[in-house]
């Protein structure tokens, strides 16, 4: 078989990943042939992880960057799932369930199925954001962890993330932020997300989106090592004691490219980034306002409006990758691959079908 | 921080991935901003999964591989804990076990920690095969799975999988094979491990082993499509229905490498490979054994022999990549990467420090 063409860049609205930066391509590419799941044998690509990990700390301005515990994961959801079973596992009682707000991702939803966890739904408010009453409302003592969303895949908003950490704890309860898409853009905004704002207890936060490292690179922090500890497993036959990862044999490429990519662009790159993903965001939910769609305000880079069903198909008939939120919106996710001239070319195509 | 150069394979004797393939290399590089975990966004990476499953399907035997269901995790782990997680969402029982022999892999307790799944360890026999006659008395009606592994990552042995097959069936339990690191030497043998020699249920095969793809690049399979549709969660926000995968975003890198490696090496590729693992193992399991050692015959190509500490810690300190058995046994595994040159230096390392 020919192998296709992989899709280009230049039509992607739909999509958290993004074109890796240069040095980030290079290095995953020398990286290839690695594997952080085996330190023991492949002790430069494990040297590369502890880097990751303090960088990481860094952007998500843990207390003690180069004491932090966490790792690569192979994204999001693997950093979701574990905050999860982590939770769980620290938990005394034996069934406990995980309050998510309607806005988590579905790896919550997975992960609640995987671990055999009771998923607690609470709903958001007119603005997207989690209920805070409603989070108060669903925990007791059973509860091992509340979640808050800080970035939601939909619509980018940014949950209160120091009054559900105080819920959480005075629950008893851990407090996991998933920053998986908006942890590189939060930085240069003044929302409440971090280590730093908040004790939350683990993070989730992707290279592979908005910190242009290639697939797969994801990333979990924990404020302290016994939340790793309580994911660890016996290894037989690795040098290495045990294993605190989902999986088993990891990507180096990933690694290598999330390192390079954060040393490349930490912090000024990634405050460009920012600036003009959010001057985007801002240009594209205004040209839609001015013709009539009903448009969701973007709190991060990211963009939804009520287009109609007819005129959605039309745009992925036109080959755009664009892509819908549960309730039917048009959403456009404006990575660094997205330029103005791209959107341009969008609006028009939009103004072209609605003739 | 100056990124430090990947290790070079040529001591490497204790993992089980290997240098890809030079095809394999360069698909993996050109699909490296690619996520086969979006389907809608992505459609050339998702094309070539299904070119990947059929192949892996053909490899393993299956029935019908143009219809044969699967995907390309993200290594052996994911494969064998979706196994065991399908088993137990398809299993009638509340409280269900999974009986895995004691040579399985570490990956089967880590599902059954995740999973909240009962773990029933059975002994091996003296060859370190798994006993029929122990699995017979393990398992009951809540038993939702039977383990059999084709190549275990000790002492590369094969469970007597039609027998297996067998027990678990007859106690409605589904059978899973872990050929992840077996799996493209085994066709090659005539052991019995594939769909065709046993109606097993789910067969796990890892193209980055002995397949020389990339990491990252594992293989779930299923008999049939209702072992995945067992694992599937809701999607909203992709156009796309539902995932069955363990994570989310995924390596487009290792499945555009997977297929390329296959291509390039179904059949005869990996009929040489095996061929010359297969006589390097003999080459150095006769070696060890003139020099006294105690050696565990290598049914494949996985040598493991009683080599005392201190022997063993000055050939780690020469800076070779070794490893051991639970029992402490030296353990070399003849990769593709694995050169007679390679494993005469390593005995001539071994001789100098007996002297």
């Amino acid at each position: 078989m020919q192998q296709p063409e992989p899709q280009s860049f230049d039509r992607v609205l739909s999509s958290m990943c993004t074109e890796p930066h240069p040095a980030a391509r290079e290095a995953a590419e020398r990286y290839l042939a690695t594997n952080p799941g085996d330190p023991a044998t492949y002790e430069s690509i494990a040297a590369l992880e502890a880097r990751a990990v303090e960088l990481l700390a860094t952007v998500t301005d843990h207390p003690t960057p180069t004491d932090a515990t966490g790792y690569v994961t192979s994204g999001g959801t693997e950093a979701n799932v574990q905050a999860v079973r982590s939770a769980r596992n620290r938990h005394d009682a034996g069934d406990v369930n995980v309050v998510v707000p309607e806005s988590g991702h579905f790896s919550f939803h997975k992960a609640a199925e995987l671990l055999d966890v009771e998923l607690r739904t609470v709903p958001v408010d007119d603005e997207y954001r989690t209920r805070t009453d409603a989070v108060e409302a669903a925990v007791d003592e059973t509860t091992a962890l509340v979640v808050g969303v800080a970035g939601s895949t939909e619509y980018g908003r940014v949950d209160p993330i120091p009054a559900l950490t105080r819920i959480a704890h005075d629950a008893g309860a851990r407090m996991h932020v998933d920053a998986a898409w908006g942890g590189f853009v939060l930085p240069f905004t003044d929302a409440d997300w971090s280590f730093a704002d908040a004790p939350v207890d683990t993070l989730t936060i992707d290279p592979h989106k908005f910190g242009q490292a290639p697939v797969p690179a994801g990333g979990l922090l924990a404020r302290d090592a016994a939340a790793l500890d309580a994911l660890a497993v016996d290894t037989p036959y690795l040098e290495t004691r045990s294993q605190a990862t989902l999986t088993g044999t990891r990507s180096g490429a990933g690694v290598a490219g999330a390192v390079a990519a954060m040393e490349a662009l930490w912090r000024e790159g990634y405050r460009e980034a920012a600036d003009r993903a959010a001057a985007n965001a801002e240009w594209l939910a205004a040209a839609l306002d001015e013709r009539g769609y009903d448009v969701v305000d973007p709190e991060l880079p990211l963009v939804a409006a009520a287009v109609p069903e007819p005129e959605f198909d039309a745009l992925r008939e036109a080959g755009w990758k664009v892509s819908r939120t549960a309730s039917g919106e048009l959403r456009v996710v404006c990575m660094p691959h997205v330029t103005r001239e791209g959107l341009r070319r969008l609006v028009a195509d939009l103004d072209q079908i609605r003739r």
